[in-house]
């Protein structure tokens, strides 16, 4: 491979593509030209990157002829319709919607767990949900110490997940509300601002939805625990972009709190918010811009001996979208998986 | 015992307080009386009953002669300064602190749940935790078919368990990060607005605060289930007055998703918010105002066979707080168990 690595963000000017622009600047990705590709109605906009103003193109077929990397973040169905354009190209796809995460060809990755499985590509690497990644980031360190036989999880989830367009709406509803006005919802199902309600993706035929399943089976397949037990209650709150988790672990045999916080303190990715005097713990509005996981208040079960309770709040938006998917990129070029310029070349 | 009931209000001015007044001429309590209390700074505020403005005295030594129900809602410190006046008085108390909860000569009361406690008391009576009045009416039902093992609940608690001047703070917090202002906290140790915490009541020292072990003490005591494992997360979030919870029950047995739901479609106090096909549950939007604790998304815990998840929503102050308060004032005068007058005017 040459020292050239062309990369194209797929869907530049949403909540997550912004963000990926602002970290390959602020980490300093070793890329020699950025692209940015969006739907036509955002063509001709302009972003700023290192200073200089790039022009949003529409995508198109040949659109990622050269280039090298393309880390995608426009929806699914966006994803569906390019992903083999853009392997056929020769470039690498890193793929921040759940188009691909459970096909296993894919491998669906967080950095700071399964970095090994990269090596596996077939031209696509999946970024897990956010509540997902939060919570793999946050567990997987005692994971590795002592299995985890079952996880129950409540989430307190941001508007970002939804999209800026989606921010945008709990601003402009709570202003309504404050000026004694009902705000007419348009993303959500319902008003969220001084309001919450269950997560609004599709339901199965068992109650659950689609964001409580993604964080059943993503972190089943990222841990490589097919087994491991799995239910989450997934909440929308009136908050603009960090969201938070309650955790409940069972292991097999009691894990001593010190011993948690031991681990969780030197843990990648994680950083330990604790002042029990202060009665400070983790917050969006301090995990908001972060790339760390705040995670806190590690308590004993005192249902369970062998249980431990967590709490923790991430940066939607950064650590459990943009973020992860750069680290993936950066985990490409480390490892050298991103494909020959020779084969692309050819394939193009 | 005479027709005479003459009520008193300890703690009138709160948010808590004018409840009570709207609930008690909404439900046509049959009082005979009603007076006002509060601090001296709160002394001589009228406040309106049945289209009458009844002034508010300043509590004071001899405030209670001339009375037979106090219902008290003005925080432990002064439920504890004033219910042996209470009731030396002759006058029965129902407490809405936490002060007396766990005394064992208090009956600590659900109507729906325990109302035959209420026959043991001997001039107070103690209302219970907002979050384990909800959690308990919701699946006390489900705990008299099958005894409930273990219970996990996350809550998403709104300002108003904090009173009044929290609800305001969270309205002008709100405003001013509209308007792109950083506010200083004066209710709560950290800003609400857009954001939220774990409950800031003090921690002991296996790291659950006092609001988490209410709801473990108080649920095993009205059940009367000493043994009964609960653990609790509980959060505030920015909502103003209705409560949420994601509750996880644990059986011995596996417990039906359908049987459960046609349990709780009959259960007293509750009230189904179950369209699936338009991902329709309990909401605080929906739950403020209202009598009933809405209940909802009952699902089989695919993580345990014998689990059950549910959410609901329910108004903090309403039958989280003053409105359970009236519903034990009104067992009291069903069951004839306020003081006699006599008595009362020996005491007097």
């Amino acid at each position: 491979m040459s020292d050239r690595i062309r990369v194209a963000i797929l869907g530049a000017t949403g909540a997550v593509g912004t963000e990926l622009i602002e970290l390959l600047e602020k980490r300093n990705f070793p890329l020699t030209e950025l692209k940015l590709l969006a739907s036509s109605r955002s063509a001709g906009r302009t972003l700023l990157f290192k200073g200089k103003e790039l022009s949003v193109e529409a995508v198109s077929e040949n659109a990622f002829g050269d280039v090298d990397l393309v880390l995608a973040s426009a929806g699914g169905s966006t994803s569906k319709a390019w992903a083999s354009k853009i392997v056929e190209a020769g470039a690498v796809m890193v793929d921040n919607s759940s188009a691909f995460r459970l096909d296993p060809n894919v491998p669906l990755i967080v950095p700071e767990i399964n970095p090994d499985a990269a090596a596996n590509h077939q031209g696509i690497i999946a970024n897990p949900n956010c509540t997902t990644i939060l919570m793999g980031v946050a567990v997987y360190p005692l994971h590795q110490i002592q299995p985890i036989k079952r996880i129950l999880v409540s989430t307190y989830q941001s508007a970002s997940g939804a999209g800026a367009r989606a921010m945008e709406e709990v601003k402009v509803q709570s202003q309504a509300i404050l000026n004694g006005q009902s705000p007419t919802p348009e993303i959500f199902p319902y008003p969220l601002a001084f309001n919450l309600f269950p997560h609004n993706s599709p339901l199965n035929d068992r109650g659950y939805c689609e964001e409580e399943m993604k964080m059943v089976n993503e972190t089943r397949k990222i841990f490589g625990a097919p087994d491991l037990r799995v239910s989450a209650t997934c909440v929308r709150v009136p908050i603009l972009r960090a969201h938070s988790e309650a955790i409940n672990l069972e292991f097999e045999e009691p894990f001593a709190v010190d011993r948690a916080r031991e681990i969780l303190a030197q843990a990648p990715g994680v950083r330990l918010v604790e002042n029990w005097q202060e009665n400070h713990f983790p917050m969006p509005m301090e995990a908001t811009g972060e790339d760390d996981v705040l995670v806190g208040r590690i308590r004993q079960d005192i249902s369970h001996p062998c249980g431990l309770e967590l709490w923790l709040s991430g940066d939607q938006i950064r650590k459990g979208a943009a973020l992860n998917a750069v680290q993936i990129a950066e985990l490409l070029v480390q490892k050298k998986l991103l494909n020959p310029v020779e084969t692309a070349s050819i394939s193009a």
